[in-house]
């Protein structure tokens, strides 16, 4: 039994027909019609009747970056897409002829790594994805966990600091603004600009120009050794194993995963992650201790989750 | 078709037969031999044989403080009872010939609200007891959420301050030393003793002694209007809604049901919770805001709650 | 016995003559090349010949925004002007023929409000600019504290808050990233961003646009009784109060005195500091509390400080 | 020309007499009779006429825990001694016919280490006490600072983080609760408590009684090399260096004297406060590093400096 999996990301819509034991068997990509609800979804319809003259599916999952309704069908904000209350699983059915389910990007890459990847035959998962931002994904008895109204797993804007950075969201503290690629980003130019040595090698990296500094960079330095850059993503990690212990004491969770483009750092960013998590988890000598695994899915999660849930 | 709930607490055991409606047909209860597990279970045996001579019964639920495993059958661990990694339902059904449940008692009691009480209906919930210590029970898609091995709902060790006030627990800033009974008689006993003036009318309810300081008073003091009592009943009611917001943008519940001795402060706590909650809470302007109501249920909740979950 | 006092600043070089009784007598003024060093010096001098033209005067007394060297001679770094280790004093010195004493800004206005002004006869002053940024300067015992090698008086850059808002020093959570104009203005952006509905009035005020809100309209709103405007300022006053106790703690000011832009808002910033300072600061009940008054020299402070120093 | 030094503590009352190097050329003991001002005094004036019988002395100088008044002449408050607003300096001129200057105990240390000990010839000077509580006395420009009620110096209870734990001076989050002796004894058995197994070989060198942890302990076991020891003394380090950042952020002294009992631990302690103040002072490019240096004067410092002072 074959289904579609759609990603809708900002830029590009990469969809692709998944089997039942989650491979891709089929891809195609689009670019991302940003502005315009209507030219996304024809996009999204192109996509699949171009996967569907091969193969037969039953249904289409769609992942978006997005509050999506906890009816799984419609979109009800999306920070960099055209969606205010979009009836998005409405319109991709009329379009397609087939049945649609709408689920976060988030959650939908979360679910194939349960499904499919780190997590499989985990019955509690908590997968949290460290990249330019912080995301979040959590799955209880075997459920995708979306809330009342489709707003579960908002890990990053759980308050780490009372009274710490501001946060876009409009709040003071939030974890996103310690544990994620901006947050690398920025303590890197701020360190750079108040002329910290240890910054010096980072600055050439970049050119001499600490508004060109990047995560990779970043990333790169620490692993080749340089104790700036090492300090900076053993921080993270930290902030990451605080962030994570707080949410296992209310969760329990069997497995943590971890996603996204800053765990490319590997054990650099998971070793402080599991000390400050051991650390800071109440009750830690009564209870096994969550591992922390790298997930497994990489780019294609996001299809292979959407693609499962609209079985 | 009618449950025997028990609660096990540190002095006393409940125990009453609930039907189908969450009444409470009939009650009685035993003293708590605390350091004996035998006696414990000798106890609750004839409480249940006394229940049943009159009532037709298909099982009981137990309420228990302390670290119940996943599989609702084993007491990993208690602070106050001489339990660890101890067998209880093995036991109980030996002694009584009854299918038996174990649940950690904050869990029977949310259970309770969630089923017959203030959240009745509400698909997601989140309970939280404002009580000496603060205690917790998820209610996620309708399932009781307990985790990977029972250790889920620990609402008391999420960390509020970075650095904060040392708990029991061995970490510092855990939510519980900022929002709970002991929170609340600690800041008043050291006020008082640095001089506080606004500690007076409080101290002199206490007869002068500020070591005889406790809950009931601050609270009976804040309800006739007293300012030093407020502020303090005013700061713990910040601090919850504070955390609930971090747990909501984690789970987005429907309902927030507040239960705990100190609720009994009523909106002179909710009223600042709902204020901090609706500040804290991400993305507030974009999603509903879940109310905070009382719990309903009383003292029979964790009879009602594990009985039901007997059934 | 005149002097003549001189307060450099990133766009206006102003002077004027200054009497024993801290007024000025005669004043002129001259725009300020910020990037040539040399090109102030000619400006300053330029100055000092035109009031020298009426009037007889002992010495030239300097204040400039910088860090200025303990012999009151070099400023070692502006932030804003073309000084690296440079010997102002000697320049001008060369240009003028005049004995020239060099100091810092907020110093030289400091000890104005010290000789002439709000803290007159108080042998230990506390004074506080609170403007875009936050500026502070020391008097105990009568002598103004310049620190080991004239860096004290760095109010801005005490720790407020551990792992709070990166300042631009290369640093989180210093004290200025919570009471100073620039926290102001991006309270307000970020609250304003996030949709919070107290910012309606200010975003209406600022014609829609929220990059155009500054820190006079949140002024002037809170004075018109706006709520979402006193907020913010009431937050401003109460981090001041929270700063003044620490440094209090270490010095015990006779008073406080509170300058800079922000200081317009008067009591609505003043009352929530005291209420903050008093709640505190330590062994309060033992002690005098230092009163916040409002700095009284206005825009002459720097070069009547400047003069008198010279002297 | 030599003076008396006394130093009166809450057992023992020592004295001396000495020269103008510093030197103690003799030196006597009694008990204090803590709870009777008039025998105080009297213990203190039969020392006094003893070291008089062998000495040509010109007067008396008294260092006192607690806070004394700006005169030098009265304690207005102490904690462990029998003195409320009472005239010390007067009383005990009355019994010796000697000139007396009183002075709080750690600003006589402070004094002495600036006369004679870590500080000399430095200016600008930061004396930090890091016993069982935290102490401090500042010389600026060659001055003890004072400040304008006596109250100068209480490095204490200035604020290091926001909400923190409470300390007995009634207000929360006091630099005291984080570096001083009483803090790492709290951190060592809370943990402990908790079952940390780091805590191992301290419980087992306490005999298996955590209440029976004391400072001397963690610090010896930290010179032996044991994890647990030096990660708490580290950590004591840290706060240290972080608290004298802020101070020396608003004062810049020249030199950073730290003396106490838990500086026995040297380097352990010395170096994670290094470095934590060269990560936490700013503009730390533009300035020189205040060197951390152990106190010199050892027990006489006391009687050394309050000698000093009476010359």
């Amino acid at each position: 039994m074959l289904s579609i999996g759609v990603d809708i990301g900002g830029t590009k819509i990469a969809a692709g027909v998944v089997d039942e034991d989650g491979e891709v068997v089929a891809a195609t990509t689009r670019s991302t019609p940003a502005t315009d609800a209507a030219l996304i979804e024809a996009a999204v319809a192109d996509a699949v009747a171009e996967l569907r003259a091969e193969h037969t599916v039953v249904g289409v999952g769609v992942g978006a970056a997005g509050f999506v309704g906890a009816d799984r069908r419609t979109v009800n904000f999306a920070a960099n897409l055209a969606w205010r209350q979009h009836p998005l699983a409405d319109e991709l059915e009329r379009l397609t002829g087939l049945p649609v389910v709408v689920e976060n990007d988030a959650n939908a890459a979360g679910w194939a790594e349960y499904r499919f990847g780190a997590a499989i035959e985990a019955a509690h998962m908590l997968m949290v994805t460290v990249g330019t931002g912080l995301g979040g994904a959590l799955v209880m008895d075997g459920q995708l966990v979306r809330g009342s109204a489709g707003f579960a797993g908002e890990i990053a804007h759980m308050t780490a600091v009372q009274d710490g950075q501001w946060c876009g969201c409009g709040r003071r503290g939030c974890l996103e603004q310690y544990t994620a690629g901006t947050a690398l980003v920025r303590t890197a130019k701020r360190r750079a600009a108040a002329g910290d040595p240890l910054m010096g090698p980072l600055l050439q990296m970049a050119g001499g120009a600490k508004k060109e500094i990047d995560g990779p960079m970043i990333t790169r330095l620490a692993q080749q050794g340089d104790p700036g850059a090492r300090e900076m993503i053993d921080e993270l990690g930290r902030w990451l194993g605080v962030g994570m212990a707080s949410i296992a004491s209310l969760l329990d969770p069997e497995v943590i995963v971890v996603g996204g483009g800053v765990a490319a750092a590997g054990d650099l960013l998971l070793e402080p992650a599991r000390e400050a998590y051991a650390k800071n988890l109440t009750a830690r000598t009564h209870r096994p201790l969550a591992p922390f695994v790298v997930a497994q899915m990489g780019n294609r999660a996001g299809i292979v989750g959407a693609a499962d849930l609209a079985r």
